[in-house]
C-alpha cells in the first residue's frame, strides 16, 4: 500500500516541521560522532564495541527526536516512512537535507578532535558488490520494519516504550553480522557523514 | 495443566491468521540472518559478539511480530504455548512451518551474501550427550518459562513491556553459558537453518 | 525504620506463599546455572562475558518471579526487604531455603551437564578480607537500594517497568566493577550454590 | 531561553531538598564507585568493560535517584537544569556539593577497598588540548540533550519509562567513542572524585 505524498511548502515550512528539521539534524550529528569515533578508535577489530556504541547512540539519538520529528536519523527510514505515507515528499526531503548535514558535521568536528585521524568509510570485504548488495538489502529491511512494527504501527501499544531501542538495537545486532562483510551501513546518513570529512567526496 | 487444542482449517486459515504466518516468518527471518551471521564472523571465539547479536536481534524480533503472530520466532515456544491452549495444534504447525521457512531462507541469503562461507552448526564440544541433553533442557525450559511469565501471562501488568526484551536477553544469557558446552540451540528453527544452508539435512 | 514482622504459619503456608516459594527456586535455578556456567566457560579472563551473563539472566530471573514471589532471587535482599517490613521473617525463611536449594539445584545440574567441570566459587584475589568485606558491603547495598528504589517503593511509578533490568544490571556493572577484587558475589545463594557442588561444604 | 532562578534558603533546606541531596549523595556514590573500579581493573585496555560498566550503573544511578532528586549524579547536567530553569542555583550549589561529596567518598572507598591501587584520572591522549575540548563539549551536550528530551521534557510521554537508561546508555556510546582521546569525562564529578583519591587534587 504505497501512500506517497508530495506535500507543500506550508505544510514542509511550518514552525513543527522546521523544528523537525533542526531535531534530526541534532540527533543525526550525535549519533553519527559517537558511531564514527568508535569506529575510529577501534578499527578494524573491536566490533563489539563498535556495535555497542551505535546501538546505545542510536537508541538516544531516536529517543532525543521522537517527540519532535519521529526520530528517522536516517534517510533510509525517512523514505520507507514517506512510502507508507507517514512524511510528504517534500518534508521528507528536508528531513534528508537535515540528516547529512547533521552526518558531515559530526564527522568534521570528529576529524578536528582526534587530531586529523582518517575517518573510517565502509567497504565490503571478501564478498562481491551484488554479494554485500544482497546483505545490506536485508538489514536494511531488517531496521525500516523494526521501524514500521514498533514505532509506526498506530497500532503498537507498549512496544511504543521500547521502539527507540528496538532501532538501536537492531543496528548494533545488524553491525555483528553484517559489519565483517559489507561494513553493515544501513543508514545512507551515517555512510555520507564520513565521505565528506575523508575528502572522498566529489572528486576527491 | 496441558490444554492442547486441535484447532480448526477455518481458524488456522483465517486472514489474521495468515498474517501471523507471514509475521513469524519475516521475523524468524531476521532474527536468524543476524545471528547466524555473527557466528559465521566470530565463530569460534568471540561468544560475546554472538551473544549480543542474538539477544538484540531475537527482542527486535519478537518485538517486530508480537502483536501480529505474539512474536514466537522458534519452534519450541510454539510448542509450549500449544500445550497451555495459547494456540491450536494446526495454527501452531503452520508457525513451525513458517519459521523452518524463514530461518532457511536466512541461511541460504547468508550464504550467497557470504560469498559461499560455511553455515556453521551447533554441536556439543568436551561433553557427552545425555550431558548435552540436560543442559539444552535447562536453557529451553528458561526460554519458554520467560515467554509464559512475561509475555503469555494475562496478568503481567508492566512485565509485558519488556516481555521482548526478556525474551532476547535470556537466549544472550544462555549462550555466554551453554555456547561452549551444547552449542545453545535453544531454538530448532535456529537449527534447522544453517542444516539446509550447509547441506547437512537430508542425507548429505 | 525497621519494620521487622515475624509473621505466622497460616501466612507462610498459604497457597500464595507456596507458589512465591516455587517461583523463587525456579528463577534462581535458572539464574544461576547461566551465571555459573558463564564463569565455569571463561574463568578468569572474560568478565565482559560473565558480567553481561548475570545482568541478562538476573533481569529475566526477576520478571519471572515478579508478579508470584516479587523476583528476589537473593537471601540479601529478602533480608532487606523483610528489615523494612515487606515480607515477614517467617515467609523470608521459606524464601531463602527456596533460593539456596534454587542455586543448589542449579550447579548440580552444570556439574552434570558440563561433564563434570569444577565450578568456580568466589574468592578475594589481592586485597585483605577487610577491605574484600568492604568491597562487598557497598555492592551489596547498591543492589538493595535499586531493590527498594525501583521494585519496593509505592510511589516507583514508571521506574517499575524497568526495575528488573534496574535489578540485572546493577549486578552486571558490579561485577565489571568488584569481580577482580572482591569476587562480587552480592547474593549468597549464587555463593552457596557452587560451594553444595564443589563439595566446599560442610567440611569438604 | 534561559531561566536561571537563584532560589531561597527555605527552598533549598526543605525537607523533600534535604532528601534530594542525600538521593544525589548515595546515587553518585554508587554510580561511581562502579565506574571507577572497573577502569582500575581494566585500564587502559577493555573498554568495552569499562563502557558497559557506567552505562549499567548510571542507568541504575539515575534510576535510584528519580522520585526523589531527578536522578542528576552529575553537575553538568544539574547546572543544564537550571538553566532551563527546572531548578534553582542555590538548590543546584548543594546538589553540586552532594554529587561532589558522593565521588569523592566512592574512590576513597575504593582507594581502601582495592588495596590502595591507583586511582585512574581522565587525560587527553594524541589530541591538543582545544581538541580535547571540542570533544567533551560535544559529548556532555549530548548528555545534557538526552535529558532533557527524555527526563526533563513534560510531553515526554512514554520516553520518561525508558529515560534513565537513555542518560547510562548515551555515556556509554561516548566513552566508546571518546575514551580513547579526551577520557570522555562528561561529569566533573566523576572527574573529581579520583582526583581526589589519588591526591592530585589542591597542589598535590
Amino acid at each position: 500500500m504505497v501512500k506517497l505524498a508530495f506535500g507543500s511548502c506550508g505544510d514542509s515550512f511550518s514552525a513543527s516541521s522546521i523544528k523537525a528539521y533542526v531535531a534530526e539534524f541534532i540527533a543525526t550529528l550525535l549519533f553519527v560522532f559517537a558511531g564514527v569515533s568508535s569506529a575510529i578508535a577501534y578499527d578494524p577489530a573491536g566490533l563489539v564495541a563498535i556495535a555497542i556504541a551505535h546501538a546505545f547512540a542510536l537508541f538516544v539519538g531516536v529517543s532525543m527526536a521522537a517527540n519532535i520529528s519521529g526520530g528517522h536519523l536516517n534517510p533510509a527510514v525517512t523514505f520507507g516512512l514517506a512510502v507508507g505515507g507517514h512524511i510528504t515528499i517534500l518534508t521528507g526531503i528536508f528531513y534528508w537535507f537535515a540528516q547529512l548535514l547533521g552526518a558531515s558535521v559530526a564527522c568534521l568536528l570528529l576529524q578536528f578532535s582526534t587530531h586529523g585521524q582518517a575517518i573510517p568509510t565502509h567497504a565490503i570485504a571478501g564478498i562481491s558488490e551484488i554479494e554485500g548488495v544482497v546483505m545490506e538489502i536485508v538489514i536494511t529491511f531488517a531496521l525500516v520494519y523494526t521501524v514500521y512494527a514498533t514505532a509506526a504501527d498506530p497500532k503498537k501499544g507498549s512496544l511504543g516504550t521500547v521502539a527507540p531501542m528496538a532501532i538501536g538495537f537492531i543496528v548494533g545486532a545488524n553491525i555483528l553480522a553484517a559489519g565483517p562483510f559489507s561494513g553493515s551501513s544501513m543508514n545512507p546518513a551515517r555512510s555520507f557523514g564520513p565521505a565528506v570529512a575523508a575528502g572522498n567526496f566529489a572528486g576527491n
